[in-house]
C-alpha cells in the first residue's frame, strides 16, 4: 500500500485522539500493508512470540518432562481460559481453552442435549457457520434423528420458532458473512422462557466486544483463539459451561485429561468435577502458551471502549464510502446500526473475488466470501482510522480503473471451485 | 549428574562404533541431564525450534492471513501425516495429523463400528492405557449398551476373547507400565479371522521401531507426537485409516475441514473423499510446524537400525543392573525377549516414587507410574551407551544411601494424591 499521498487532517485528528493509539505498537505488523482482516486471523504480537520462545526454548529445551510440573503446563487450559473468561462475562470456574471450534462445539451440544429430558430439537439457522451445522449434522448421524432432530430455519423465522419443541437453541452470534449480530440476552431469555437450552459460538464476537454470559445467563458458549483473540493460525479454541449445569452434564470426550485424577491411571472414567471435565487429550503446550501470550494484551483493555472505537472505525468507514460516487457499486449487507453488528463491514459486489485479489496486492488485506462479498474487519487495538481512510482510497482506485476486470480473475475465480479460499475465516 | 568418574572402556567403545553417534547434535539436550523420558516427552531438537520460529516469526506475522495459502498451512496436516507415514509403514494418503490421541481414537473407534453391522462389541484389555479405556467408555455412554458394549478382558485372556462376537479390538501395542509389546501382525489376522476390525494405540511405538501398517492389514490406528517423535509437549496427534476403508467409513466429529470443499461454505457436510476426513476444525499451525521440523530427524534414520540400537541400549541396561548385587532389588517387569518389547525397560521397587525423586535430583530423568514402577525410556537418537552406564551408577547410589527413605519423600507421596505426577506420559 503505497502511503503517499497525505491523510486528511480530520482523519488524523481522530487517531491523535484514539486512547488505542499505544496499543499498536504491541503488535508485530507487517510494513506497507493494511490489516483489515483480524476478524479472519490475528496479527502476531510481541508478547505471543515471547511466551512461544520462552516455551519452547526454555521451558521444553531445559526442563523437558519436568515442565508438566515446574510450568503449570497441565493447568495452562484452565489458566488460558480464565483470561479468556474476563472478556467474555465469566466468573471464574467456567472456561477452559482446548481442542478447536468444532471440537468444543461438539462437546457442549452433547452436554445440553444431555441435561434434557423428552427433547431432541436442536434449532439453528441456516446461516450459521456452516462447521457448527456440520457438527450437529454429525451428532444426529451418529446418534440418529430419534435422539438428536436438527431444525434449521431462515434468520426471520428464528425468533418464532424458539418454542417447547426445542432442546437447543445453537447459534453464532454475529454472521460470518454479514457482520449481522444476534442480542444474546433476549434470545437466552426466549429459550429459557419455553424450556430451551442456549449453545452461542463467540468466534467473531470475543476480544471484539463486551459480552456477559454470566448475567445473560447464557448455558453454554465456544469461540475461536486466533480471531480477535490473536493466538496465531489454528489456536486453542475456548469452552464455556455454566457452573449451575456442571454437576448433571455429561460430555462424551473421555478423555484423561478430563478425568477427576488422571494419574492415578484407574481404569473406569469419573469425570472431574468442574469445568476441567471438557479437557480431552494432553494440553498443546506450544499452542496454548502463543495464546496465553498474545491475550495479555487485553490485560488493561477496557472492552467498553474498545467497542466504541469499533462503531467509530466503522462509522467513518461507511460515511467515507458513501461520500465517493464510484463506490455506490458497493452494496452494504451489514446492518446500519452498530447495536446489530459485529466489528466488521461486509459489501457486496459482482466482482467481489477479482476486487478483494487487487485489493490484497494492494496491500490492504480483506477477504472475499463466496459468491460476492467481502468483508473488512475492524480491530481497534491496532487498527487506525488512517488504515480506514486508506482502504477507502484503495477501494475507489481499484473500481475506478476497473482493473478487477482482468480476464486472469475471472479465469481464476472459475478455476477455482474447492480451493476458493484467498484466507479462511 | 557428576560425570566425575570416568566411563568403562567397553561402554565408551560402543559408543564410539554407534552409527546414530552424529544424531544427537540435532537436539537440543540440557547440560548435566540424562534424559531417559523421551518415550514420556521428546526433547527439543534444533529443527524444531527453527520450523516453530519460522511459522511464528515469518510466515504468521510478514504473511498473516496469507500465510494459509502461501505456506500451504491448511495441507500441514496431511503432510506432517505423511511424513509419520514412512515411519509406520503406511502407503500415501492414510495418514494425518491433527488434535489429540484421545479425540482421533474417538474418531477410529466410531468409524470401525461404523463399518461393522451386528456386532457392537469393542474387546480391549484392562491394563490399556487409561485415556483409551475412557473414550470406549464415552463411546458407550454416549451410544448405549445397545450400539457399543465394551469387553475388558485381562492380558492373558486377551487371544482367546477373539471371537465372532467381537466387532472392533483396540489395543495399545506397547503397555506405558511394563513396556510389553503386541504382535501387531498376529492380534491382526486374529481378529480378521473372525470379522473383527483392529484399531492399534501406537503411542509408544511410532518412532520407536519399525511398523508395518499396510503390511500387516491394520484398519486403523492413532499415536502420539510428543514422544518418540519429539513434536513438543502436547503436539498434534496422527490417525491411520487404510485406504480399503476410505469409502464406507463414517466418523462423527463432522469438521469444516473434513468437508469434501470447506470454502464453498455448503449447509450440508458432504465428508472429504480420503483420510481428510478425519480432520474437523481449523489447523494448528504453530503445533504442526513444530511437529514437522523435529520429523525431519527422522528423515535419513533406518529404523531398523534404530530398533537394533535399542535393543543394544536395553541389553547394556539389563546387563549393568544385574552386576550390581545391590540392584537386585529392582524387579524388572518388561519382557527379557527384545521382540516382546517395546523401547523402554520397567521396574518396580517399593519405594519407587522416591527412588525416582532422588533420581531426578541427580540429573537422571526417569519417570514414575504408580504404584510402584520406574520407567528407563531408551531413545537411541540421542541416549548414548554412556547414559546408560551412568544411570545406572547413579541409581545404584540412590539405593545403596538408602537416600529414598528420606521422610519427605514418604510424606510427599502420601500427600500425593491426585497430584501424583511427577511427569506424565
Amino acid at each position: 500500500m503505497k502511503q503517499t499521498i497525505p491523510v486528511p487532517a480530520a482523519i488524523a485528528e481522530l487517531d491523535h485522539q484514539d486512547s488505542f493509539a499505544g496499543k499498536r505498537s504491541e503488535f508485530r505488523l507487517p510494513a506497507d500493508t493494511i490489516y483489515l482482516n483480524g476478524n479472519s486471523l490475528g496479527p502476531l504480537t510481541f508478547a505471543a512470540q515471547e511466551r512461544l520462545v520462552e516455551a519452547c526454548k526454555q521451558e521444553w529445551r531445559q526442563d523437558l518432562i519436568g515442565g508438566w510440573n515446574k510450568h503449570g503446563w497441565l493447568d495452562l487450559p484452565i489458566q488460558v481460559g480464565e483470561k479468556i473468561a474476563r472478556l467474555i462475562g465469566a466468573k471464574t470456574g467456567q472456561t477452559v481453552a482446548c481442542d478447536s471450534t468444532s471440537l468444543n462445539l461438539f462437546k457442549v451440544l452433547s452436554a445440553a442435549l444431555s441435561l434434557q429430558s423428552g427433547r431432541t430439537t436442536v434449532l439453528t439457522q441456516e446461516e450459521n457457520f456452516p462447521t457448527d451445522l456440520y457438527i450437529a449434522q454429525g451428532m444426529r448421524d451418529l446418534l440418529g434423528e430419534h435422539h438428536c432432530k436438527l431444525k434449521n430455519v431462515q434468520a426471520q423465522e428464528l425468533s418464532d420458532s424458539i418454542d417447547e419443541s426445542i432442546a437447543v437453541l445453537m447459534l453464532t452470534q454475529v454472521d460470518f458473512r454479514s457482520g449481522y449480530k444476534h442480542d444474546i440476552e433476549i434470545l437466552t431469555k426466549k429459550a429459557h422462557e419455553v424450556g430451551a437450552l442456549v449453545v452461542w459460538d463467540l468466534a467473531h464476537s470475543a476480544g471484539a466486544f463486551p459480552l456477559d454470559l454470566d448475567k445473560w445467563q447464557v448455558d453454554f458458549a465456544v469461540g475461536c483463539g486466533y480471531k480477535y483473540l490473536n493466538g496465531g493460525p489454528g489456536a486453542p479454541a475456548f469452552l464455556y459451561a455454566a457452573e449451575r449445569h456442571h454437576k448433571l452434564l455429561r460430555q462424551p470426550l473421555y478423555g484423561w485429561m478430563g478425568h477427576a485424577q488422571p494419574f492415578l491411571f484407574e481404569r473406569n472414567y469419573v469425570a472431574a468435577s468442574g469445568v476441567q471435565k471438557f479437557s480431552v487429550g494432553t494440553p498443546n503446550v506450544l499452542s496454548l502458551a502463543a495464546l496465553q501470550g498474545a491475550l495479555s494484551v487485553f490485560d488493561n483493555v477496557d472492552l467498553h471502549a474498545l467497542r466504541e472505537k469499533s462503531n467509530r472505525l466503522a462509522a467513518t468507514f461507511m460515511r467515507l464510502m458513501s461520500d465517493v460516487e464510484s463506490l455506490q457499486c458497493m452494496n452494504l449487507i451489514s446492518p446500519i446500526d452498530a447495536a446489530q453488528r459485529g466489528s466488521q463491514l461486509s459489501y457486496t459486489h459482482p466482482y467481489a473475488y477479482a476486487v478483494t485479489r487487487v485489493l490484497i496486492e494492494q496491500g490492504v488485506v480483506v477477504d472475499y466470501r463466496a459468491p460476492d462479498c467481502i468483508r473488512f474487519g475492524l480491530t481497534p487495538l491496532y487498527t487506525r482510522y488512517m488504515d480506514i481512510w486508506r482502504a477507502v482510497e484503495a477501494l475507489k482506485e481499484v473500481i475506478e480503473s476497473r482493473r478487477f476486470e482482468r480476464a486472469q480473475y475471472q479465469a481464476d475465480y472459475q478455476n477455482a471451485g474447492s480451493k476458493l479460499r484467498i484466507t479462511v475465516t
